[in-house]
C-alpha cells in the first residue's frame, strides 16, 4: 500500500513514528505492508519518491528543519497541490493545519486525491465540518474511502464505535467533552486558581494557544460537534448555525457554588434528534458528579451516547497528542486495508 | 437467516422483544432478515417449526408459562440437544444459565452446534471460562463463526473494542469494574448503609441472588477476567487458578476513611502481562477519584484499557439487564452476517 503524506507536523510525524515502530508488527499481525511515495510539508517542501522513501531518514530531515528539497534522488514538487496530481499513492493521509472558518486548504488537497482515486483519511476538522456531505459522495463516485476518526477524540475511536461498534443500536443523542483545553482549565479552577491563571498554565503546557479563541469559545468544541451532527445523525448545518458558548463568564464563585451541590461545569457538545430535526449546541453545563461525564478531570476527552438498546454507553480518553492523533490515521489506514 | 433460541430466559426473551421491535429497522437499515426456527427452554419445552415460527406468539406462550408442546404445527423435542441436532438453523443463540464451574449444559449445546456448523452467540461465562480455545478452534475447523459479546459487560461493546476497534494498538492491560451488583452494595455504604443493609437493597431490587456468593465473592467478575484472559491474551488459566478476593471484608469505616483520602473502594477485575505471562486478579482496590473507574456508581459497569498509542482508554456502560444483554446477541447476529 502507497501512502501520501500531506501535511507532516506534529500529527504527520506521530503517525510516521508510530509505522516505524510499528512496521514489523502490522506486517506480522495484519499481514499490512506499506510504502511511503510522498511527503509535503507547507515548510519543508514537497517530495514525491515513486519507488519509496526512507521514512527515518526524511523524519529526521524535517525534525532538524532541513528542506525535502535536499532529500536525494527524490522529485521536488513546488506545493501539495502538484504532489497530489501527479503521484499514484493509494491513500493520501491528510494531516494539515484547520481552518474552521473555510475548510482550507484542506479540503482542495482532499477533492484533488478522491478525484484521482486514491482513499483519503484526515485529522482536520474543516472539511468534514463544512463539506462532509460532498466530499464523501465524491469518495462513494470514485469507490473509495473517505475516513476521519481523529477529527473527534483524536485516536480514542469514537466514529468507529458510533458507525459500527453499536450497529443495530438507535442513537438519540450524543454529549460530551470534546475540548481537552477547557476541561483543564475548568479543573484548575475548582482546585482555586482564577480563570486567568488557569488559563496562563494551559498555555504554559501547551493546550491553549497564544490567541486561546478556538478552544476557550468553544469553536473547537462546536467543529467537532457539527461533524458528530452531520456524520451521524445527517445533520446540514455549518459550525456557526448552533448555539454555542465558552467558558470565559465561568466564575471560580460559579463552580465552587456548584461543587457544593454535588454539581461540577463542563463544557459540554451536544447533538440530539428532536422529530426530523438535528439539534446541536455547545455550552457549559452543571453536570451531577456522579455523571460519567462529571468525573473527567484535566485534558481527557470523553463522550455519553444515548442509545435504545443500551441507554447510556460512556467513552473516556485522549482528545489530542502526538501519538494519540497520529494512532487515528493508523486506525483508518487498517480499515482500508479491511482490518479492523 | 435461519436462528435458533437455546435458553429462553431473561436475555433469550430481551433479544426477541429486540427483534420484534427492530425487525423493520434491521430489513430497512442493513437488509438483514431473519426467522426464528426454534425455541429450546428448560421449562417451557423444545419446539421446532422448520418454516418458521411466530415469534410473538412463542414469546406470549412462554411469558404466560404455557408449554411450547402446544404452538400449533410446531415439532416438539426432547430436549435442548435433541432440538439441536435436528435442526437446520444457521446461528444457535445460547442464552442458558452460566455454571462456572462445570460450563454445562452451555459447552455440550455450543459443540454440539458448532459440530453441525451453525454459528454460535452466547451470553454464557461458563463455556468461554473453561473451554473458549476448544470452541474457538472447533468453529475454525467447522469454518463458523463464535461470538460471545455478552459474556463481559452485557452488550456495552468491549469485546468489539478491544478485538476491532483498537486494531493496530498493544493492550498491556485491561482494569475495571465487572460486577455491577458489587458496586452498587459500595455505593449504599459509602452513602452509609451497612454492608448487610446494602446487600439487602441489592436483592430486594434483584440486583443480588438470594445466595449472594457469586457476586460478592468476586466469582461472577472472576469469569470475566478469566475470558478477558484468554480471549485478548491467549491466556490458559481457569478461573480458579487466580487470586480472588470479593467485597464482604470491606467494612463502612474503610470506605469512609478511604473517601477522606479521595480515594474509593471498587472491586477490580484486572488482567495484564509479565514478560510473556499472562497474569490475572479480582480484589478490592482504592481508587483516586479522579480516575474515570473512580467515578463509577451503582450497578455501572466500566473498563479501562491500557495501550500504547493512546494511554488509557476507559468505556462505561451496563453490564447487565434484558435488553442490554439481548442485545449483545444482535450485535453478534449482525457481525456474522458482515455488519458492523
Amino acid at each position: 500500500m502507497r501512502l501520501l503524506f500531506v501535511g507532516f507536523g506534529t500529527v504527520g510525524q506521530g503517525l510516521a513514528e508510530l509505522l516505524l515502530e510499528k512496521e514489523k508488527f502490522l506486517a506480522e499481525n495484519y499481514g499490512f505492508e506499506f510504502k511511503i511515495v510522498g511527503i509535503a510539508d507547507k515548510i519543508m517542501g514537497s517530495l514525491f519518491v515513486p519507488e519509496g522513501l526512507d521514512l527515518e531518514k526524511a523524519l529526521k530531515m524535517v525534525k532538524e528543519e532541513r528542506s525535502l528539497a535536499s532529500y536525494p534522488g527524490g522529485e521536488y514538487k513546488k506545493d501539495a497541490l502538484s504532489l497530489i496530481k501527479e503521484t499514484d499513492a493509494d491513500v493520501m493521509l491528510e494531516a494539515t493545519y484547520t481552518d474552521i472558518k473555510t475548510g482550507e486548504p484542506a479540503t482542495s488537497y482532499i477533492r484533488a486525491a478522491l478525484e484521482r482515486g486514491m482513499h483519503v483519511t484526515t485529522t482536520n476538522k474543516g472539511p468534514l465540518a463544512l463539506y462532509y456531505r460532498e466530499l464523501a459522495d465524491l469518495a462513494i463516485k470514485k469507490g473509495v474511502q473517505f475516513l476521519f476518526e481523529g477529527t473527534v477524540m483524536s485516536g480514542t475511536p469514537i466514529l468507529n464505535l458510533l458507525r459500527e461498534t453499536l450497529a443495530g443500536s438507535n442513537i438519540t443523542e450524543i454529549k460530551g467533552i470534546l475540548n481537552g483545553t477547557t476541561n483543564y482549565i475548568l479543573t484548575r479552577m475548582e482546585e482555586g486558581f482564577s480563570y486567568e491563571d488557569a488559563l496562563n498554565k494551559a498555555q504554559e503546557l501547551g493546550y491553549a494557544e497564544a490567541v486561546p479563541d478556538a478552544d476557550v469559545q468553544g469553536w473547537d468544541a462546536l467543529a467537532k460537534v457539527t461533524i458528530l451532527a452531520r456524520v451521524i445523525f445527517g445533520g446540514k448545518g455549518n459550525p456557526f448555525d448552533y448555539p454555542c458558548e465558552g467558558i470565559t463568564k465561568i466564575t471560580a464563585g460559579a463552580i465552587a457554588d456548584a461543587k457544593d451541590r454535588g454539581k461540577r461545569f463542563k463544557l459540554i457538545g451536544k447533538v440530539w434528534r428532536e422529530g426530523s430535526d438535528v439539534k446541536a449546541s455547545v455550552n457549559p453545563e452543571e453536570v451531577d458528579m456522579s455523571h460519567p461525564l462529571g468525573g473527567i478531570m484535566g485534558a481527557t476527552n470523553a463522550m455519553t451516547i444515548t442509545t435504545d438498546t443500551l441507554g447510556e454507553v460512556t467513552i473516556v480518553g485522549p482528545g489530542a497528542g502526538r501519538t494519540e492523533t497520529g494512532y487515528s490515521l493508523l486506525i483508518d489506514i487498517l480499515k482500508i486495508n479491511g482490518i479492523k
